[in-house]
Formats: structure tokens, sequence, C-alpha cells
């Protein structure tokens, strides 16, 4: 089952209405999951560079967000994150997500790399988190010329729950093609035209009673793990 | 490495302060990594009564809060959980943790089962969220009841972090013995003293300059895994 993006904006505003979650938790939970996901697709130590470099680019909504948790459990699993994040919002939650980033020797780096030869000589895996579920298209400027790299970067680019710059229904044909897409929550419409090897779906909180309400049809996550995997490369089955 | 009360407090102050990490946030990885560790030992299949039926014992403090994440977990594992919290602060967090566990079904009873009989009869396990690492003996006598019941129950019951009544140093060897002890964040002194099959340590988002700081000599977490086993049966080696 996949959902519209007016759908997506009011299942987001039940968890922390009626049901009383806080931003922190569940932005909390499903960076862990994209975490996860990265690993399980990417192992740390089959990265090249060897160093396990990894450029999380990180937008200024929650999609940002969950990229700066992503990128706080990918140290803690044996990856060397970096961050892009020009545009932190001037709000308590992005200050100390930012905080938590620097506390755990995180770079943050103040220019992009200018092309996409520069960008995979140094980052084995891009982490795309620079919109989600509430990106109405065009792209603002400040974002178009990153987006133009990593539609053309050779490294995978692994997409925090809608590729950057794609309508949240339809897609974009001609837009970024992420190797890895983790939706969260619930797969949105868009994720129907992904053409990449991994799809996972992460971000295990949805109560019941909220799911049934959307007939979301959640797949069911195996034992203990955070994410289920929807989709494998053709040679996996 | 085991660490003392003093230590563990400002650990945990530093977390919060220099690091800038939310209750919220690291209280939902700490609980979530609670529930692994109790999936692992009790898978839900394998618990009597056949219903998967957990009692969550929670307490006033922040232990309390971990229970109540735990328990909203372990309903997204498979198991049933009901939850004991006789005096919930009336904190915003503590609301909100309620609500969430309300929101996904899970029974807040008012009454404690009056003696380990008729408590066995209906729960398989029971998860002990009652005081952490700030408490000072004696118990206070609502709870006193509780632990007394606690200790003669035959069903395995789970710590989370300090087993409940216990000084957080010397232990307490006339008291609750439990079967599993999940320490958080490093295992306080107390931990020598545990007498139960299983360990784990549990809480991976120890930054690694805090860890060095305190010298806490951490163990590492296996790959993307939110808990280490410290202490396995003997048959396990």
């Amino acid at each position: 089952m996949l959902y519209r993006q007016e759908e997506a904006q009011k299942i987001d505003d039940e968890l922390f209405t009626e049901y009383a979650f806080s931003v922190d938790q569940l932005m909390e939970l499903a960076g862990y999951s994209c975490a996860v996901a990265i690993a399980k697709c990417y192992p740390p130590e089959k990265l090249t560079p060897s160093n396990g470099a990894v450029l999380v680019c990180c937008g200024p909504g929650n999609n940002g967000g969950d990229g700066l948790v992503c990128a706080r459990h990918l140290k803690l699993f044996g990856y060397n994150p970096s961050l892009f994040y020009p545009k932190k919002p001037n709000k308590p939650l992005f200050d100390n997500l930012t905080k938590q980033c620097l506390g755990m020797e995180l770079p943050f780096l103040s220019e992009f790399p200018g092309d996409p030869e520069t960008l995979q000589a140094s980052y084995g895996l891009v982490v795309d988190a620079l919109f989600g579920f509430s990106f109405t298209p065009p792209v603002r400027p400040a974002f178009a010329g990153v987006l133009d790299i990593l539609r053309r970067v050779r490294v995978p680019v692994c997409s925090v729950d809608v590729p950057s710059g794609w309508h949240v229904e339809d897609g974009d044909p001609e837009g970024l093609q992420p190797d890895l897409l983790i939706s969260l929550t619930a797969p949105k419409k868009c994720a129907k035209h992904f053409k990449g090897r991994y799809h996972y779906l992460g971000g295990r909180f949805v109560p019941r009673i909220l799911e049934q309400k959307y007939d979301l049809q959640l797949p069911p996550y195996p034992g203990t793990e955070c994410v289920v995997q929807l989709k494998a490369p053709d040679s996996e089955g």
C-alpha cells in the first residue's frame, strides 16, 4: 500500500498529537533505521575508499534531521561520516542534533564537493537527506547544484524516505536515481518509480490502530529488526 | 570497567549538557535496547502462558520511563505487555510516554498481583524498571510490597540498569535476584554481584570522547546491534 503526500502528513500529525510521540523520539528511531539499512547494503569494510567515508547531505527540514541522526549511528557502526548541512533551521531540535554530531567528532563541510569526480574520490557512499515527504518541486537554488552532482555521481546514493527532488507521488524520471531507498513509516506513492537495487522500510513505531485507520498494510518486521527489506537486487531473488 | 553512582550521574549529566542529547532520545534508545535483550533471551513464542504476557513494573523516575519505552517495543515484537505504574510523575515526558503506551493498546493495572502465584499464572516474564542508578536504599513503602513479590516469583525477572532495591555499588545479597540484567550506558559497580543467567549492555550512544574521559572501556557492539552480551548461561560458555 503506497500512500499520498496528504495522508503522509496526516499520519505524521496523528503520531505527534493523538499518540503523543515527540519529534526527538521518532526521528531517533527513523534515523537509526536508516543507518541499519545502509549497513546491511554497504558494510563499512566493503566501501571504497577503505576508511568508510560517507557524505551525509541534510536539508532544512525533518528529513535533514533524520540524516543527522543517521550519521551519528553510522559513526557508531564504524563509518566515517561527514555532513553537509547548509541551511540549518534556527530551532533547538536542530541545534541539538548538530551538537550531538560535533560531540561525536563528525565534521561539517562548509563547501560541497564541486563535481562528481571529487566527491567519489573522497566518499564511498552518499546519504541523501535533503527533502522528505513534505517537499513540493521545484528545488530551491541553494540545493539545485548539490542535486545535480548527486544525479551524476557513481557511488551509491541512499535516499531517506523520498529521493530528493522527486514529486512525492509522481517521482521524477529525469531526477536523482538512488541505489537504496529507505521509506519511513510507510512507503509513499513515488516508491513505485524507484529503480535502484535496495528498498527498505524503517521507522518501526506505527501503532496498530493507526495502521488500520489508514489501511497501511505494512509488511511484518522480522524479529526485533528495525527495518524490513521490500526489494532486493534481482540476483538475490 | 564498573562505575560508581557518582560517575553514572556525571556521565548522564554530560550526555544532556555537553552533548545536547534529549531525555526522549536516549530513553528511546535505552528502552529499545532493553526490549531487544529481552527478546534475545526469552523469545515470545517460548513464554508460558503462550499469549506472550509480560508484566512491566515502572518506578517514579527515568528508570520507569525506560520501562514504558521497553513495553512499547515489546508490543511491536509480539509480546503482550501490561504495565504497573503506580507513581507517575506529573511531567509532560511521562504523560506522553503513558499516552504512547495507551495508544498501542497496553493496559495499565491499577492493582499489583497480590502474591507470586497469581503473578506467575498470568505473566511469563516480569520487567523490573522500578529504580535505576540514582536510587539509594531504603525502598519506600509504596514499592516494598511489589519488590517482595518480585523476589519470590518463579518467572524470570529482567532488571533495567540496576536490580531494584540494590545499592548501586554494593548490591543486595538478600534482595531481588533477576535472571537478566540490562546495564545501560555502562555497567554499574553492583553488576559484579549479579548472579542471574544473562547480562547485556545496551544504550549504544556513548561518544568516544566521553568513553575515554571516564575510562569506561565499553565492549565493542557487534555490527548494527543495539546490545552486547556480557554474560551468557554457563552452558553457552
